[in-house]
């Protein structure tokens, strides 16, 4: 039985990893947390969150003293805080030997100079940086065991990665296009006019210039398009990729690429049957369907997970199990 | 040709009468305003609203100096601001001659001990109120033509009037009962997390304590249970009404109660067959479907309206075009 | 360990149930079945909901020789079929000793004579009929403990009984008023214009005429006004309920009255709190929120479940656990 | 003044049109038609779309009679058919001189081959498809006034031609990726299971083999990849667009091939600017954003119209003005 910290826990993501791991037999919460600043401090989880009444937790203030706590008697925290106060405090309690699962973005660069420019602040802990490991579970899970800091994929990375990664050999010159479109509980829970209800409607954002492309791009070990979009749904995520293979791919070779996939529960492959995003919504699944036009080389693949859970929650509680060996 | 000015034009409601009386060949507009501290002064409509791409008004502060040019120039204004704002303006703009159509609820009640305990303030405009007329536009055109101070009605109350004035006679002893669900844009355009995209979901509010309820029960001359919802759409309202009538209530005295309207191009009203929200959104209509049960001496109405529109706007220019006899 | 014959497992509250069922460690499926003429018939359940993928079952034609089957290993049969199947079907399982929990109307009312009217059929089964006990988990536990015919309730009926029973001592002299707005799947899984995605808009239907008006009616003891509407949402149901109550009646003996709900894990009732649908989608919780006024004795509340959950699927699972004591 | 006979008025896109047609002083309605096997003969326009209470006409069978009548009475014709009819439909009209507006895909293509493989049946009329021109009316004005057979494109080729025809001389070798998501109207008002309520979801369809790709290539002179989508919303289309660009080209040369609708009224042109769905619904006009990234040299482009609108009826009704000069 381990037990863990949930910080930020007011959050859509945070509020779902600990209705998670509330529920998971294996784990018990140490606690759940919120900043000192919070409006929400002392109220009931659900108050905010009525349909988790079977959690009985109230949010505590981050303090010292709160803190002090966690590290006496917690074996992990999860983070789900702004990038930038995830970056002290993940150093704060890694120092004290707690394995940290970290869902913001601070630690999923290896090359610290990225920060500047895609989240605005100097990494100022290249040493745990250095220690880092990228949690896409189905991918990385030799390194989620043996490192204590995980830096859990963002959203939209996971269902691209999911979908590219098995094909990079077959590759061909141009870039891959990824189109991807995300419920609304991505932008976070917090008042903002552009997510407002009568404002939200199908559009693109972050146009060639969201920080989830170099993400991409840096796992994939391929530059490609990404055209992120706000749509009007509140879970899930679609992406729909097109990419230009090499001229003498055959749909055999994909399908065999993806056989990956054959033994992991999580994630399902299906050639020329496309997921919608109703079909993963409040599941810990990746849906992928895939057709190859062999004439002209290209394939489109659509891969559709929920954000809160395999891209943000779900995968947080994978990297744990996987690092405890539960 | 009537020259007006808007104030208040980048809320949802200012912003749907500009595009209204826009496209009225007998009316100009004078100018659109936002208060001198909104974040949105000088900004074109059309940024706020791209579909408006065809009005190339920009939104003008509402300094001493555009008042001045307001009086100078316009026939009337509308007030499409919060009710503490129109409470002043439509005296400051009523005392130099202009007629003014205020969509707020400052002049609604006739009754000034009725501001404190539902709208927060006292009425500091007795006399301009002892002028004010109820703009509820089928029922009380002499008054509308007659007064230069219209207080257009709220969107519920609109809904719920129409379908249960025609009535009255026909009440028994117990209340009626209405229901009604309001789209989001009846919260106005703010950022508020109980309107944000992940929050919205079918619930009731201001339960037996909403300021529509006493406008309502004021105007029909008769007290009712209230109750109103926020639905998960953008506009539109659907009043659901439940009444019980006098013993010996008949149909066909039902039927003749509703003929009030047979001239009205904008109220339709049509037995054992009802309305859904989309019938009526955008349009200026007003749908009324009833079913009565002579055993039980029930009946249902259920009344649908735009809330931008015959429940603000397009009442409001209604109520500005009788007035002007256009 | 008990083994549960699922019948009509194609359509959403079947499905539902097979997914309740199959995550259960106390019960086994025995199998899930559709009629002989079902295009479904042979397809893994996942084909049809592709977030089941983890159920491998797959849907068996109901033949002579399935029944022949069920009958020899199955302790009990779910029947999630049309109301006239569920009829025939329950007597025929009934008769080999199987429990049998119904979730179509057919065995709702005690009275025969009710069902030519609202289910246009004679009740062909009225011996079976007289053992039938209704399945509203928090108020018949006994009776669904002794009787092996159990007929859930419907999803307008439970929502609106367990708002209204505890308080019928208290009850004035008009009817209760019930206005419900229910998701789309509860009109079921079959291609209708009315339930098409461009159609659904928020509306009244069945008014003064639903079959679930003299369902609660019957289970209250007390005639109500009961108007539903389809909601353009998929999942849930709010009933908002007014009612009179006697002239002396104050707040603390509602509360008192509500307090039957204070064991009950599924029953969260709040006054002056209202629920949202989304509260309670996918749970197998009903909320409750209540205010009275006491200066016109009326109390408004709002009742919120989910159709395919608490009012039908999971309630059909606490019968099931309940009549064999798990 | 002229007279326009429209055919297949039941559906979306008839009765789209034949509300702006209505609307339209220059025009007048002959009638409005459906197949003499519909359900809906004889029935008022507006007993199928309810917030149409202003137009009395009534659904006419297209008989023998009905023909003889329009081609005696009719100026023109609108067919809001399937392909198949309209196929055979507007030859019989064309023959008797009246100019045909075919809102179908029957004489998109110019190539009578296509029409097996991508519609599913033999090219009947050679002589007449010789004659059609591609009703994309900001590029095809004169052909427009001179032809008599206008094939009025479909909504996704609108939406990505309008965007995608400036940039052809600065294409560089990989092919143009076009993801679209359409609202539901698109698939037409009829019951189908994947178009009912509960199973909309966003997901792709016709994925490389839609035809709409071959229609969007023929008439961009070049190879595209075209993914269509699902969206769960009534209207309005958004194609996302990402081409790679020549190397040396720069986003004032971008800006300037974009100039070309400077002077057209109904496409807005913005460079680092989207538009979401909802900017054009129940609008005529085209919203077009772009950026540009000068180290890859691709540009995505983002394309929003109503797919009722410029996508079907709007841009219908300025076929008929382009070429009746009106």
């Amino acid at each position: 039985m381990k037990n863990i910290a949930i910080i930020g826990a007011s959050g859509y993501t945070g509020a779902q990893i600990t209705q998670l791991i509330n529920a998971d037999a294996n784990l018990d919460i140490q606690g759940i947390y919120v900043s000192e600043a919070s409006l929400d401090k002392y109220k009931p989880l659900s108050e905010l969150y009525p349909s988790y009444q079977d959690i009985s937790l109230k949010l505590q203030p981050l303090t010292q003293q709160a803190k002090q706590h966690i590290i006496a008697t917690a074996d992990a925290v999860v983070l789900a805080t702004d990038h930038a106060v995830s970056l002290a405090l993940a150093a704060e309690f890694h120092a004290q030997k707690l394995a940290v699962f970290d869902l913001s973005g601070a630690y999923r660069f290896e090359d610290a100079a990225q920060y500047p420019k895609w989240y605005g602040f100097e990494h100022t802990q290249p040493q745990l940086l250095a220690q880092a490991v990228y949690g896409l579970a189905e991918w990385n899970k030799e390194q989620i065991t043996q490192s204590s800091m995980v830096a859990v994929p963002g959203c939209y990375p996971t269902a691209s990665l999911l979908a590219l990664k098995p094909l990079t050999d077959l590759f061909a010159g141009s870039l891959p296009v990824i189109n991807a479109v995300s419920g609304v509980t991505g932008a976070g829970r917090k008042a903002q006019l552009h997510t407002s209800f009568c404002e939200v409607s199908l559009t693109p954002y972050g146009v060639l210039g969201h920080r989830h492309q170099p993400e991409i791009a840096t796992q994939l070990g391929h530059e490609v398009i990404f055209t992120p979009h706000l749509g009007n749904f509140k879970r899930g995520i679609l992406a729909t990729i097109t990419v230009q293979l090499k001229a003498d791919t055959t749909a055999e070779q994909i399908a065999k690429a993806f056989s990956v996939y054959d033994d992991e529960p999580l994630v399902h492959v299906k050639q020329n049957l496309f997921p919608k995003v109703d079909d993963v919504v409040h599941t810990t699944q990746c849906h992928i369907g895939w057709k190859y036009d062999a004439n002209n080389h290209h394939i489109v693949i659509a891969s559709a997970i929920d954000n809160l859970m395999k891209g943000a929650a779900s995968q947080g509680l994978q990297c744990i199990k996987i690092h405890f060996g539960l």
